[in-house]
């Protein structure tokens, strides 16, 4: 092999691209033949399975060097694969395998990392924090055109959208694709039946209440599909009209407003299921599902709610009463000033939000000196998620 | 109102647009203050909100007649909305209302199908079949090129692959393009990180193993997303290669032969879940869950499966020696003949596959007289259900 990373003699590298601080010093290793366990001076103690150990070893034929994927079958390894014995060194762990005799190496920082759970899907993310208008009278801000080329102000802005669910931009360019020069700063924009990005402004036979000027209630986009898109993106281009304003509603809170007000209507909000279907000539998108959507543990996890595409409600014919109450309920909450966050669009402006926890509509606007042209794009929570992490890492 | 279908002498437009059949005469309505009832002559019964009636007329300010979307907020209509009375005619359902005093018209054909339940997500999909290799000895094959054009085709090949989870498309132009003409011929493409449409042959300094000459195991693609692509397309443009056989295996029937003979690894792969990361230098997509997805009746609904791509044990350390051995057992299984069908790709080949159910792989290869150069994309399921839906609609 070239790269001298690779040689014997070389730290191991981590099965990823991450530079794993090493943390405390290791205070001791033992082994089982199907275990190993160490202890750090801190006191903290990680346990990891042989066939963990094998598969992530970087080497080739086992973790690729290159592409960091996997070349291992799992299901090829030994079934009597049995550790025994442990050292370390500064170069990192070495393992003595039986019954092939094996020693793998493995860098000590990955396995800390391991140990405290920094692999997992939630650790590491910035902080959340629901709202009212009070809290937020206006988006969080920033200056535009640094997140174009600069990491940390990308950084910055996506902390702040991640916590409050949505940030704006300023002073971007108005030219038309914009928005997917910044959506691609993220990662990879989600088409729809409306286009890879789309244009909000009036359009004769418009297939969507959003290409007219009518005021549109709030709402998340598109609840008829399987997943709702997690990010929208609207790039102000033109703006000659009077009204239409942005308004903005942190669904999560109005949510928590009912748990704690209204036990019945955050019941039925939780657990009973509506249809959302769009009525397209082309298209037949359906999902079944309540509209608050509650992780396994009680945490609010989404809002779907898009009003207009509500359909059947899917659930007993008994409790349809209860159902139509509180969705009336929410959707007054939804246009109350107590929770709406009402802001004008100015020529420049980008505002980002979490589609699954952010409801959002405008008011009505008439024709005034110019037009009012938006342009528009989606993409899926995993993209920010993605992204969040690669900015926090400090790659080898 | 110009339309002729909008004047209130003709018959009422459905909410969406679908000819519903009017099905058997109705020969009874009868009304409470919050619901209708209407029986059949076949004795079917539905019964109808007085919130759900109301936003479900067809007329301006209520459903947009042109865009068939809900113009009226629910919550505007008046809380004390009552049903005086109700008669029908060969134009529809009348329904009288206090306190307005209006009149609504309703298409009886619409009420039939709603109480019918032909609104919900399921219903009206082909039937679905599982398989194994003596089932299925090569996929389910078309012709390729009527399916660019003519809906019967289409059609036809759509539904042997919703049933079976795979079917395959012949004698296809070898033109790059041709994968994406075909995909749009169901819905939007969805993009990755690895493209709009990506490009499966050898390279230098792959990013993936899929772009080696390697052979790859069984595995869905993606597992380390949210969601994974629900629908996979392969195009063969040119195969001068030995080898590189294409394998198919049916994940529900694999775990439905792990449920009917190892209940401890059907319970482990069924209810541990696992991480999935992709490790690469500019993502970091995370996801974590079982192996294989149960619904909450128990329907297997899912396999997640990137083999290379799995990565921690989300799970008690104490659990992890059981999770190795079910998942191990499900990767040997997956390269069992007994489970693989296993093509060659010739030129003009298409396979598409439901890779949220089938494991694919392809079998090593050796530049040959030619390249083997393959151009693939994504959708998400709900393309193809909603296509499929469309499909089978009779349109007003």
């Amino acid at each position: 092999m070239t790269d001298p990373r690779l040689a014997d003699s070389a730290p191991p590298l981590s099965p990823d691209f991450v530079r794993h601080p090493k943390g405390p010093a290791i205070t001791r290793l033992a082994v089982s033949p199907t275990m190993l366990t160490v202890t750090w001076a801190d006191g903290l103690e990680g346990q990891f399975n042989r066939f963990w150990l094998r598969e992530n070893e970087v080497r080739s034929g086992v973790i690729n060097p290159v592409t960091r994927e996997r070349d291992v079958q799992t299901e090829d390894l030994p079934e009597d694969l049995g550790l025994d014995r442990a050292d370390h060194d500064a170069g990192g762990v070495h393992l003595h395998w039986r019954p092939d005799g094996h020693i793998s190496r493995h860098d000590a920082g990955w396995l800390r990392g391991t140990a405290e759970g920094r692999w997992h899907p939630d650790a590491g993310l910035p902080a959340r924090t629901t709202w009212d208008s009070s809290d937020m009278p206006e988006p969080p801000s920033f200056d535009g055109p640094p997140v174009l080329t600069d990491d940390t102000a990308l950084r910055d802005w996506l902390t702040a959208l991640y916590g409050y669910g949505f940030a704006r931009l300023r002073g971007l360019p108005t030219d038309q694709g914009t928005v997917v020069e910044i959506a691609k700063r993220i990662g990879t924009i989600r088409g729809s039946n409306f286009g890879y990005s789309f244009f909000v402004e009036t359009k004769p036979n418009p297939d969507s209440n959003a290409y007219t000027s009518a005021g549109l209630g709030a709402h998340t986009d598109l609840a008829s599909r399987e997943v709702q898109p997690g990010l929208q993106l609207l790039h102000c281009r033109e703006n000659g009209c009077d009204g239409g304003a942005s308004t903005m509603v942190d669904g999560f809170r109005l949510a928590e407003y009912l748990r704690d007000t209204d036990a019945d209507a955050y019941d039925a909000l939780t657990r009973l299921s509506w249809v959302f279907s769009n009525r397209h000539r082309d298209s037949d998108y359906r999902s079944t599902g309540p509209i608050v959507v509650l992780r396994p543990d009680g945490a609010i996890s989404e809002i779907r709610f898009t009003a207009f595409l509500r359909a059947e409600p899917d659930m007993p014919a008994s409790e349809v009463e209860r159902a139509y109450r509180a969705v009336r309920l929410f959707g007054r909450l939804a246009a109350d000033d107590r929770f709406v966050c009402r802001t004008p669009f100015a020529p420049g402006d980008l505002v980002i939000f979490d589609n699954r926890r952010i409801l959002h509509g405008r008011d009505a606007f008439v024709q005034g000196k110019g037009n009012r042209r938006l342009e528009g794009c989606y993409l899926d929570t995993d993209e920010l998620l993605s992204r969040l992490r690669v900015l926090a890492r400090d790659t080898s």
